[in-house]
């Protein structure tokens, strides 16, 4: 019966709901082997799913858990994804600046593995910030400040975890309707409303090419009308890092200095972008008027002070932020102009400093990570600090074939 | 790294034999895990492999073992193989057929795994019968008789043993380039200088149709080719049983009918096909001149004595083969013509009967099977006996469904 239907979808065929629900819950379940599903799961990456298996697959992974209930909480749930990125801040930026708006974020995040930091690792830099609430703190803080991020407090679409993990291990991560199943799953089970997704696109994301991210796009969206949750995307380019810090506490340093107003660019223009689009969603009012809110709080400093208050309310202290860390400067050993910051390799070398896992158990350091120095197009000057490193291994080696390319 | 070859095969990129040797040679290791070669195997499955990637891959199995020297017998060496059918016992038949003919045989067989009967399963049927030879036996019993018929002595292809259990369950045993190099690398490690191959195709055998058969049947000879060694194949259908009987003792039985001359059919057709083409190749003598070599010997009782000799010579008491079960009458529960036997429910019957194993461990019943006793075409009256099931079950149930249609 399992292999009559891995043989299907290897044929390419498409499959009914109850089939996918033999072969994905039976793996949920461990009658399905890691070795039987990951053979369906390479049919899926090079056969594709037609938009009705996505429905079904979505569904599945949905009922495989708990859905939470946010209805104690008024008005539009609005939550943000982003299918990762290096450096990639934003939800430190947006969420206090669309809680500032006046639009509840109330956000189920994860930590980090590989190369991607989670959000929950980020905060828990903050010395004393607290990450696993109950459902009674969270309900008594979103209707306090408007602004929770905590770990999960239920099991939340576990199928999706389980496939996730071994699509992981056997290349099978590059299908766009498994990425858009996983991502909407996760994002329908957690309660929202309406969802923003900043897909990533370029050498450090995993997809490669525009073409793909529009199809992850239009398919996330078609989802999203399947469930009546409004879905609105971004797609971002992840050639290069998103910002000048990575590592867990130089983020957090760097999402301040941003809602301060100290820093310009991408990282920027992006949250207020993905900001707009939750503010747009959450009140129903255009994204022009809602641009022009999300500004308006940044400028104000009612981001910063939302920021302050949610960090504090959390038991956070971020007048304890400074980094802990031996730093290394890097400089670059010819003159020139900086062609590339590559962001894998920028990812690499941080994880390589202690910022990140290579296995679930694995600790991090929240204080390890890298600081670029410099923007692409810059004139460099041999001997110019290109990065500065931030690490507690002693006698560290750094491998920085890649990060940074000067001709 | 292994990601990383996983991925260019999913992507229809060609492999390297280095990239082949490190994902392959790594599972034989351990190195790589079920999970991730069954990815792979399935990528393969989709996309197919080039001529240079069979070749090499050939040769990977081929090297994860020992290699047979069978230069100790004088003359070229002619092996035969067969893809899998049900009630395939044409070795019994053509094995001493080639070998009264001055063809030597030396024959390492396997036992049979699910539907398909193993001929060293069919011989240790025989009371006495000695399977298990050493190389001293081997090499004294080739000399006297010119015929032997061995479990493997050495690890011959382990490699290929351990992905053919893996494809076995993942549902990725249909890839042509696949069932290529694991025939041709067991025959090459078993000391074979030519060899003849007998592809099933049909209802009853992995593959369904005449392409997928000519596409194989090119893909093995092409593969001799690269190795100097001579390939003939024979493309024979298996929508049907082969001959009458289907169970091990039973098919020995079938054998000896059909040695003794007193069966016409498919069955007989086939093995003085496959004999003609081995003792052509054996002696450097044109088909026809075998043919006539082979049904000279086979009307003369020459066949037959060298099958009585060898299977004396293995200890072996064919005068002592009666069926030691209970036997079940199958009627027909209506009159009209036999449109159709299939092959593959009459081999999950016998199976059900006790002639095969569902796992290597379990033991099987020599004296189970059954035995068809209409032709397809037949006048069929209600209450005609349609087939004998012969098995030691206690109050057994038949599943006949779709194995007889009368119409």
């Amino acid at each position: 019966m399992i292999l009559d239907i891995i043989s299907k979808k290897a044929n390419k065929y498409e499959l009914t709901r109850e089939e996918l629900e033999t072969i994905f819950m039976g793996y949920l379940n461990d009658e399905v082997k890691d070795y039987q599903m990951s053979a369906f799961l390479m049919a899926i990456c090079i056969n594709d799913m037609s938009d009705s298996e996505v429905f079904a697959l979505t569904d599945i992974f949905i009922k495989s858990g708990d859905v939470l209930d946010l209805s104690f909480i008024d008005g539009v749930k609005v939550d943000k994804h982003s299918t990762g990125g290096v450096g990639d801040k934003t939800t430190l930026i947006v969420a206090p600046l669309v809680a500032s708006c006046g639009v509840p974020v109330i956000k189920m995040s994860g930590r980090g593995l590989g190369y991607t930091g989670g959000t929950i690792d980020k905060l828990e830099s903050i010395p004393g910030f607290i990450v696993n609430l109950s459902e009674e703190e969270i309900t008594k803080q979103a209707k306090d400040i408007g602004i929770v991020i905590t770990s999960q407090t239920k099991d939340l679409a576990p199928l999706d975890k389980k496939v996730y993990a071994l699509r992981d291990v056997t290349a099978t991560t590059n299908s766009i309707p498994l990425i858009a199943s996983s991502i909407m799953s996760k994002k329908i089970a957690g309660g929202a409303d309406k969802i923003v997704i900043d897909i990533k696109v370029g050498s450090g994301a995993l997809l490669k090419t525009q073409e793909e991210a529009e199809r992850l796009s239009s398919l996330l969206i078609k989802i999203g009308t399947y469930y009546q949750k409004e879905v609105r995307t971004v797609i971002s380019n992840m050639d290069v890092p998103l910002g000048y810090n990575v590592g867990n506490k130089l983020e957090v340093l760097e999402a301040i200095e941003v809602l301060k107003g100290n820093e310009q660019g991408k990282l920027l223009d992006l949250s207020l972008d993905l900001a707009t689009k939750m503010v747009s969603l959450g009140k129903g009012i255009t994204e022009k008027e809602a641009l022009k809110e999300v500004k308006g709080n940044l400028e104000s400093g009612k981001a910063l002070n939302k920021f302050l208050e949610f960090v504090k309310y959390q038991h956070g202290d971020v007048n304890n932020l400074s980094i802990d860390a031996k730093v290394y400067n890097i400089k670059a050993n010819k003159s020139g102009v900086l062609k590339d910051i590559n962001a894998l390799a920028i990812a690499k070398l941080s994880e390589s400093l202690g910022a990140g896992r290579k296995s679930k158990e694995d600790k991090i350091d929240y204080n390890a990570g890298v600081v670029i120095r410099k923007n692409i197009g810059d004139e460099i000057k041999e001997g110019d600090v290109l990065a500065s490193l931030y690490t507690n291994i002693e006698n560290p080696t750094f491998n920085l074939d890649k990060a940074f390319e000067i001709s």
